[in-house]
């Protein structure tokens, strides 16, 4: 008899076991122990079992056995959800459905930019594998060595060069998907156009694992870019550099694939924490952008047109200084000073993060309206907002002041947090850009969002996982 | 009382008057009759009224009704389906519902990108409006003069622009959907990333009118490419045409918007039915390819870097002969011999369309299958396949051969469509890459899509349109 709040029967586990065979589970406390809690440890769960199938015929299999005995399952790659999509519920009766073990590459084709993957990947080894073959995987961010095919598959990842290539569900030309009683979906084709009915495979991207458990999928693959130039500018401030995106994307189009605001505080936190780091530009300036261009023309003649354009924007008053990276060692530097900012941020002590959007036009006035109501709030943080400017998203984060223990700044998380999501509902925006809604932001979700598409995302999840069981908690309440 | 098979009861018909209020509706024969026609004059329906609804909040009220009455809706923009997907079926019960008086532009920022327009715009005075706006809206098809936003919404259209720019779902960033019960979805935002729950202006992508009723979008622009160069070139056969592909693709990335190929017996179809065309290149070449690129930089360096290609391609024999467009009326030129094969077909008498797509480098090898099933089929017809080869897709066309009266094609159409269609599922492709479904190719679909596919289609209809009201029959059997 299975009492739907005490652990799973021990009869249970014990078919569990022999269904996925030995090298297919963990169970031992300490094995289960990383799957239970995402990697910022922010969440908490409990699973009796992980398990790690090493086929989609596995897979389906245990979700039918999981279907059958009405036994939650919470998928999970490369476990780097900010959100604690990952992540088990307390109770112990959720499985952890680990993807790791199907990290097979099952095809690459480069003359037909494609390639096929099982979501057990890792997105740098794919990226490894497509350049190995002369083709980019373009998507791009910072977990990029930990985090999974399915992962960022089901959080429809972005990243610094959505600008040029799109979000992750640009990247996805066909997906195998094992459903919620256990059938196998498999449109994993490699079509630019196809139009046989409804498009499935929308479905599952960005879905988190509530719709289906994403085994693998057949990927769009681009062509390299024979030159790559990259440039760190000063700017006075996010309308300097709006009209500076506008500018450059008339000069440079879609060559053109990342721009990237950051203030002086963030790189300030970037220089203090990160050794090996130094200011890229003279003297001290307020608002910064990190831009590189992919161009399909020799080196010499790229550094000239991308060089030609940005004197124009200081002739403008759009920069104030810029430099060049004449190396790939020089380009690195020059990318950590974007990318350590998070980690410069944890170091720094308390903050609050918020991954929201607008469209790219009202950045500034959003970035206006959210440091006036962060400095009436808690008086003496520091807003540390910065990201992928070119496509309207922010991570509008707070940092405590400078030797503030962060107290206050911790009290005030839910009124800032509400302050924030507030401004960007009044905009029209997106209170997650990036990181989908995972356990941490469902009752965000239902709060700002409409109630006709809340309503409908219900439907859906009724009609595709009537019984409740894949990830359940997880973007919709359960 | 409602007679399910006989004509809609008078007085449901007044209600509906009085609901959409005077020049809200056409009821005379006459005035019905071109929306129950397609334009191809293949299909033959019966409305008992032509709804012209000027407002969503119109539409919405027409769908609620006609939910509360089980009645169904039909909706058409500028009923230039090429499968009968906005034709109401005999039987006078179904409503056509023509968006042509929602031709509205809500909004336009062209610093943001964005554009904001009614379902009823026609393609082609978007396109105007975004170019008048320094703008580029890269949808592109023969149709786009009548063809109308919410149309090529969902069908998900896709044309000569692909390569470069992806199908219709690219473009757009937002949808408002009138509900089959009459709600409105608004979802009429312009953001580059937003993960806030499932993504569900993709359902209504593609999806013929059979979940709702889109009836405005926020279609994404792109930056104009400040150069454009056409070429016509000869080459010895698909392969050779895939290879130049890789080349141009390795040479100039995504700059290459267009590579479309056509055979021979295309051209000389073009060349006797269209007043003012002639030989773009000298002597009788088996396969051509049309190719196009935008690029952002002078039109003088443009051109240059672009010939030295084509000349490495001579020298590889992937080219035999090409000419550059020197001018916009050679270029409109060089157009019309790809974009007037359709009217040549249809003058030069029966044929028999295609409409498929397999993996870009499976092409060649399908055109010579497919061409040995047509000649060991119908032997005499000719092959006029020609299309995107860059995506893959194909116009996989036979007409009947010269001076044949078509009679022994035509008994063949069943036979024929068999044969290609098996072979396209051998290869895993589409029989459906551009046009969709509608009426057509509705057993086509139960025949050859996944059955577990199907029935998540059939799962997704009824959760959204439990009545069945919209457009049935159209996409699955109903």
């Amino acid at each position: 008899m299975n009492d739907p709040v005490g652990p799973l029967p021990a009869s249970w586990l014990g078919e569990l076991k022999a269904l996925l065979g030995p090298g297919g589970y963990l169970d031992a406390a300490a094995d289960r122990a990383p799957f239970e809690t995402d990697f910022r440890a922010l969440y908490h769960g409990d699973t009796p079992l992980v398990a790690l199938p090493d086929s989609t015929a596995r897979v389906a299999e245990l979700v039918r056995w999981c279907a059958a005995h009405r036994v939650a399952i919470v998928p999970q790659g490369g476990n780097t959800s900010y959100c604690g999509g990952a992540t088990p519920r307390p109770g112990g009766r959720e499985l952890v459905l680990s993807l790791r073990r199907m990290h097979r590459i099952r095809a690459l084709d480069p003359a037909g930019d494609a390639m096929t993957a099982e979501a057990g990947c890792v997105l740098a080894g794919l990226q490894e594998a497509a350049a190995a073959a002369g083709r980019l995987l373009p998507l791009s961010l910072g977990s990029e060595g930990s985090c999974t095919l399915g992962g960022v598959i089901s959080t429809n990842a972005g990243g610094t060069a959505v600008l040029r290539y799109g979000m992750m569900r640009a990247l996805v030309l066909g997906l195998e998907v094992v459903l919620p009683d256990g059938r196998v979906l498999d449109q994993l084709t490699a079509l630019a156009k196809d139009n046989t009915g409804y498009d499935l495979k929308q479905l599952f991207i960005g879905a988190e694992g509530t719709l289906g458990v994403v085994t693998a999928a057949c990927l769009r693959l681009h062509p390299r870019p024979q030159s790559t130039v990259t440039a760190f500018a000063a700017v006075p401030d996010p309308a300097a550099a709006l009209a500076l995106l506008a500018r450059l994307r008339g000069a440079a189009g879609h060559a053109l694939s990342t721009f990237e605001l950051l203030p002086r505080v963030a790189l300030e936190l970037v220089l203090r924490h990160v050794p090996g780091t130094r200011e890229p530009l003279a003297g001290v300036q307020p608002w910064y952008v990190l831009v590189e261009f992919g161009l399909h023309e020799p080196e010499a003649a790229a550094r000239e047109r991308v060089e030609a354009t940005l004197a124009a924007a200081i002739a403008a008053g759009e920069i104030s200084d810029v430099v060049l990276a004449a190396t790939l060692a020089q380009r690195d530097a020059l990318w950590r000073l974007r990318e350590e900012i998070p980690f410069a941020q944890r170091r720094e002590g308390v903050s609050l993060k918020h991954d929201i959007a607008v469209a790219v036009q009202r950045v500034p006035e959003f970035i206006a309206a959210g440091a006036a109501a962060i400095a009436s709030l808690v008086p003496g943080a520091r807003l540390v907002t910065y990201g992928h400017l070119g496509d309207g998203s922010l991570h509008f984060n707070v940092s405590a002041g400078a030797g503030d223990d962060g107290a206050s700044l911790r009290a005030a998380e839910n009124t800032v947090r509400q302050a924030v999501h507030g401004l960007v509902a009044r905009c029209r925006g997106s209170i997650s850009a990036e990181h989908g809604i995972g356990q941490l932001k469902v009752a965000e979700l239902e709060r700002y969002e409409d109630p006709v598409a809340l309503a409908v995302m219900r439907d859906l999840k009724r009609a595709l996982d009537p019984l409740g069981i894949m990830n359940p908690g997880k973007v919709l309440a359960s």
